[in-house]
C-alpha cells in the first residue's frame, strides 16, 4: 500500500496536520486495520504491536506462518492468534468509511488525545481508540473518576450516584462510565447537568448508541466530552467486548467506585479491573436488606474496596484534601502517591506505629517514616508516644 | 485482717470450696477491694496488681508514700494515684454486703469462670468481674461475638441485629453486648429468643438494671448467660465507666461488629478497642443516607473494618468456615491465626501473588508460601499462573 494510499484512507480520521509523517501514518493505519483484526484485549496482537510496530505486525499476521523472531512465540500460538485475525482482514473498509461518515475519530499511542492511563494494560492495551465528541477530553490531566452500577438500579443508588457524579463533576473531575440504563446513565447525566466533563465507553462502535434508548444521552456526552470505544463502527457489543469495555474504563480513571451492583454484577468485573491495576477502588454501601448493594458488600469486603458515602470520601480516597491546590497536585496524575498510601494507612483515632503503617500501606518504614515527618510539618497527621494518627479536618 | 475474717467476707461471694487456701482468698479479698478503690483501667492500680498482687498493693496504697521499689513509678506518680483511691477506701462494706444479698459472685484471675481473653489488656485488664447469673459462661471456650450499636437505632438496624445474633445464638456462639436500647438490647433478644448464650455488660454494678426499663432483659440474660460488671454492686455508670466498658465488650469477644452508629456514636469507642487488641472488627452498612449508619461507614473506611452483611460474614471473619469441626477448632481461642490471616488476604476472584499475600497478611513471605501450600492440600485455596484465589464454597 503506497503512502499516498494509506493518506487517504486517513483522511477525515485524523486531524490533517497529522498526515504529514508517512511512517507515523503508516502506524497509524495499521492500528485502524488492528482495532479490526484483533478483538480487545488481545495479548498476541498487543505483543505483536509492541515488538513490531503496528504496520510489521500486520504484514507478518497476514502473510507469515513462522512468528517473528522479536516475538518469543510458539509456532502453534502464533498460527492460532493468526486464525483468529485473518478471517477480519476484509472488514475494515466499512468501519472506516462508517466512521469518517459519522464524524468519529481515530486515536492512537502518541496522539495528543490518547489516554496515557491505559498504557497500564501493558500488551492488553488497546490498540486504537475511536472517539465521537470532544477527543481532548481522553488525555486531559483532570482526574477521573469511573462511576459504574447496576442497569437494575433503586431510586436509592440512582440518587447517591447523581450526587457524587454531580458534585466530583462541579469540581472538575471527569466522570467515566459506560452508558448503560441504571447507575451509568444516572452518573453521565448528573455530570452533564453541572457541565462536568464526562467519558462513555462503549462495547459496541461508537457509531450506535447502545442501549438504543439512550442515542440522546450519547449526543449530550460527545458534546460536553466524549464517547469512545476500542472496537471500530459497526461493531457488535458482545459478552467478551462488554468485560474488556470494562477494563477500559477501569484504566481510563483515576479511581473506580461502584454505587449499586448484584452479587454477580458486571460492575465487579470493573472492580477488578481497577484493583488489578492497583487504582484506587471504592463502593458506594447501602442496606444488606437490598440485593441491589450485595455486590457493593463484596467489594469492601473481599476487595479491599474502600467505603464510600459521598464525593468527598472519593476526594479523599485520592489524596485530593481540602486545600487549594491539591486539586492542580492531582490533575497532574492522580495516582496514589507514597505519601497517599501513608495517610491512607493512618486513622484518625486510632495511633499506629510505624511499622504497622509500613504493614498496611505497602511503603518500606524507613520511608514510611521520612513521609510521617513531611506530612506532620503539614500538620497532616499527629503523633504521641501512642503512635501516629491522621489530622481531623 | 485475719484468715478468718477475710473468710468470712468473702463466703457467699465465691464457691465455698475456693475458700480453703487463705492466700488465694487473701488475693481474692484484696481484688474485691480493689474493685471499689480504683476506677476501671487504672493502669497504676493494674501495675501494682501485677508486681505486688491485690493484697500487698492494697497495704501499700493505703499506708506508704513512698512507691514501692518494683512499681519503678515516680513518687508524684504513686500519690496522685493514691489520692483517687484512698477516699474510697471505706465503699467496701456496702458493696460486698449488696452483692451477697442479691447473689452476685466475685470473679478473679485464676477462677474457672475467669474469661483470660481480657488478660490481654494488660495493666488495664480488670482487677475482679461481678457477675449475676451463669458465670460459666464467661470462661466458655465457645466463641463469642460482640454485637453492639446505637441506641436511636432505626427498624433497619434492629432487624438486622436480630438476624445475626440470632443466627450465630443458634450456631453456639456467644453474643456479647451493652444492654442499652436499641442495637443492643435487639442483640440480647434475638440470642435468647433461639436459647443462645448471651453476657451483657454493665457500666454500672449488676445490682441494677441499667436502663432500669431493661430490668427483665437483664434478669433473662442472667437465667441463660451471664450480666456482669467490673465495678461493684451500688456503683452508678458514669461516662468514664461506659467507655471503659466498651473496652471490655472488645475484650471479652473474638470479633465486635457495629451494627448502627452514629458518626460520634459510642460503638466506635468499642471498635477502636477491638481494633487495638487486634481483634477481628466489623460493621453492617446502611444507607449512605441513613445518619445511624455513619459510624459503620466510618468503622469501614478509617478502621479497616469488615463489612459485615450477615451471621455467615462474621463466620468467615473469624476463619469460621462451614466444614464440620472447624467450630471447635475456633472454640479453643478463636483469634486469628496465620492460615486466616493468609486466607483473608485472598480473594476468590482477583489471583494474588506472594508477595501481595505477605503485604495484606502481615504474615511473612516465606511463611506465606508454605500456608499457602497446605490451605491448597485442603482445597481451600486454588492457585493459576497469575497467582492465588481462595476457593469458592
Amino acid at each position: 500500500m503506497s503512502d499516498d494510499e494509506v493518506r487517504r484512507v486517513l483522511a477525515g480520521l485524523v486531524p490533517a496536520g497529522d498526515l504529514a509523517d508517512p511512517e507515523r501514518s503508516r502506524e497509524r493505519w495499521g492500528r485502524a486495520r488492528w482495532s479490526v483484526l484483533a478483538e480487545p484485549g488481545d495479548g498476541v496482537a498487543g505483543l505483536a504491536l509492541q515488538r513490531l510496530g503496528a504496520f510489521r505486525a500486520l504484514q507478518c499476521a497476514l502473510r507469515d506462518d513462522t512468528p517473528p523472531a522479536e516475538l518469543g512465540l510458539e509456532v502453534r500460538d502464533w498460527r492460532r492468534a493468526c486464525a483468529r485475525w485473518r478471517p477480519r482482514q476484509g472488514d475494515h473498509s466499512y468501519a472506516i468509511e462508517r466512521a469518517k461518515r459519522v464524524g468519529v475519530r481515530l486515536i492512537v499511542p502518541g496522539d495528543p488525545a490518547w489516554p496515557e492511563r491505559v498504557d497500564e494494560l501493558g500488551i492488553h492495551a488497546p490498540v486504537a481508540l475511536w472517539a465521537r465528541g470532544r477527543e481532548d477530553t481522553l488525555a486531559a490531566p483532570a482526574a477521573a473518576v469511573a462511576l459504574v452500577g447496576a442497569r437494575a438500579a433503586t431510586a436509592y443508588g440512582v440518587q447517591v450516584a447523581g450526587e457524587i457524579a454531580g458534585e466530583l463533576g462541579v469540581a472538575g473531575v471527569t466522570i467515566v462510565s459506560g452508558a448503560a440504563v441504571g447507575i451509568d446513565a444516572a452518573a453521565h447525566r448528573a455530570c452533564l447537568a453541572v457541565d462536568g466533563s464526562t467519558i462513555a465507553v462503549l462495547a459496541g462502535g461508537v457509531d450506535k448508541a447502545y442501549p438504543s434508548g439512550h442515542a440522546g444521552l450519547l449526543t449530550e456526552v460527545s458534546r460536553r466530552g466524549v464517547v469512545v470505544s476500542e472496537v471500530p463502527c459497526g461493531t457488535a457489543p458482545t459478552k467478551w467486548r462488554f468485560l474488556q469495555r470494562n477494563r477500559l474504563i477501569a484504566a481510563l480513571s483515576d479511581a473506580t467506585v461502584v454505587v449499586e451492583a448484584g452479587w454477580r454484577s458486571g460492575s465487579l468485573n470493573t472492580a477488578g479491573h481497577a484493583a488489578a491495576l492497583g487504582r484506587a477502588l471504592g463502593a458506594v454501601p447501602g442496606p444488606v436488606t437490598s440485593a441491589a448493594s450485595a455486590g457493593c458488600h463484596r467489594i469492601l469486603r473481599e476487595y479491599d474496596g474502600r467505603c464510600i458515602t459521598s464525593a468527598d470520601d472519593v476526594r479523599e480516597m485520592l489524596g485530593w484534601t481540602d486545600e487549594p491546590g491539591d486539586a492542580a497536585v492531582l490533575g497532574e496524575g492522580g495516582r496514589t502517591d507514597d505519601a497517599t498510601r501513608v495517610l491512607d494507612a493512618l486513622s484518625t483515632r486510632v495511633p499506629r506505629d510505624v511499622a504497622e503503617i509500613a504493614r498496611r500501606s505497602g511503603v518500606a518504614g524507613e520511608e514510611v517514616s521520612a513521609r510521617l515527618g513531611l506530612l506532620e510539618l503539614d500538620g497532616r497527621v499527629v503523633s504521641d508516644e501512642r503512635g501516629w494518627r491522621r489530622a481531623g479536618r
